[in-house]
C-alpha cells in the first residue's frame, strides 16, 4: 500500500477556485483520490500518483500565486491494507516522457524550494539510509542542496526535483518496508534567501 | 536536541504583512527562531516551544483568515547536536495557566481541524507506540478522533487539540529517544466534513 497525502496552499484570496482547479479529475490518472477539509489522499500505483502530484501542483503554480505543496508519502504501512491500489486509468490525452505521463505532468515551475525529510522505520540503521539519499541528491548535481535542522532544503526547477524526490523515496524503500517522506515544495515565493540566490549561480 | 519546523499558510492575498506578525518577537519566549524562505525553526525547550507555536497560530487565525499550520516536531535525532537549545526568555507580559504561558498562548480558535502522525525512529515495536497514542486521544474524549489513511484527524477546540499534541509527543519520545511528528492545523475552514458536523454533536 502506497500512497500520498497531500494538501495544496495557495496564498490569495480566490484560494477555493484554484485548489479544486488544481485537483479536477486527478481520478483520471490511475489514482483513487479522497478529500477531506484538511487533505487529499491519492492511492494507486507509484508512477501514477507522482504524476498526479506533478500535475496538481503544476496546475496551481502556473497561477502565479504564491504556492505551496505539503505531501507525506508513505508506503508500506503495517496499519494500512496490502498491496497497491489499483485503479483504471482513463487518461487518453497527449503524453511525454519515458514515464508516458500526461503532458501537464511536465508543466512545472522552473524554479522551486523544496524541504523533504524521509523517515524509514522500524530498522536501527535509517540513519544511513537517509545520509545516502542526501548525499544521491547532492551527487545529481541538478539541485542547489543545503542542509537544515530536521530536514534537507532543494533548490532548483521543478521537474529535477521532483525526480530527486521520487528516487530518494524509492531507494529509501529499499531500505525498510515502511517508508515514510514529507516534503514541503514553494513556488512563486517572493522571498529569496542567500542560499537561493547562491544555488542560482552554483548550477 | 529538541524543535519544531513550521509554515503558517494564510488564504490571503495579503499573506506577507499576515505571516510576520505571526512570528515577531517569539525569541522573547525563550527559542531560538531561524528563517529561510520555505519555513521556520524554533529551537530550545519543550514548554517554550510549544508556546511559541500556539502564539503563532493564534495569532495568524485571529485574523479570520482560512489558515494552515504545517509543522513538524523533532527530539533526539542522531544527525542534531545533543541536547538543548537554552534561549532566555524575555517575555514579562502577562501569563496563564499552570504554565505561565503568555495569556496569547491560550487565544485559540473555538475550532480546529488537524492531521498528526507520530514517527518513533529505530524501534521495532513503533506501531504500538503509535497506536497508544491514537487511543490515548480517543480515551481523553475532549477531541473527535477520526482514524485517516497515514494519519490521524482531530477536530477540537484549539487549546484542546494542541494539548493532545503535545502529550502525544512527549508520550512518544518515553519509546523513541528519535522521536517525529508531523501535524497539518487548520482554522476558519470554509469546508466542513461530514465527521465535522458529527463532532460538533459528539462532544
Amino acid at each position: 500500500m502506497i500512497g500520498i497525502r497531500f494538501s495544496l496552499y495557495p496564498m490569495r484570496d480566490d484560494f477555493v477556485p484554484l485548489i479544486l482547479a488544481a485537483v479536477k479529475d486527478l481520478d483520471r490518472l490511475g489514482v483513487e483520490v479522497e478529500v477531506d477539509d484538511v487533505s487529499t489522499c491519492l492511492l494507486g500505483e507509484e508512477p501514477h500518483l507522482f504524476e498526479a502530484l506533478r500535475v496538481a501542483f503544476g496546475r496551481l503554480a502556473r497561477s502565479g500565486a504564491h504556492v505551496v505543496l505539503s505531501a507525506t508519502f508513505s508506503a508500506g504501512c503495517p496499519g494500512e491494507p496490502d498491496g497497491d491500489v489499483c485503479v483504471p486509468r482513463a487518461y487518453n490525452g497527449p503524453s511525454g516522457g519515458e514515464e508516458g505521463w500526461s503532458e501537464e505532468a511536465y508543466r512545472l515551475p522552473d524554479r522551486v524550494s523544496a524541504q523533504f525529510a524521509l523517515y524509514p522505520l522500524g530498522l536501527s540503521g535509517y540513519m544511513d539510509a537517509i545520509y545516502s539519499e542526501i548525499e544521491r541528491a547532492k551527487q545529481a548535481g541538478v539541485v542547489n542542496v543545503v542542509g537544515r535542522h530536521f530536514c534537507t532544503h532543494l533548490y532548483g526547477p521543478g521537474g529535477a526535483v521532483f525526480d530527486v524526490l521520487r528516487l530518494a523515496f524509492t531507494e529509501t524503500r529499499a531500505h525498510a518496508t515502511h517508508s515514510v517522506m514529507t516534503v514541503t515544495l514553494a513556488a512563486n515565493s517572493p522571498s529569496l534567501t542567500q542560499d537561493d540566490q547562491a544555488s542560482t549561480s552554483a548550477i
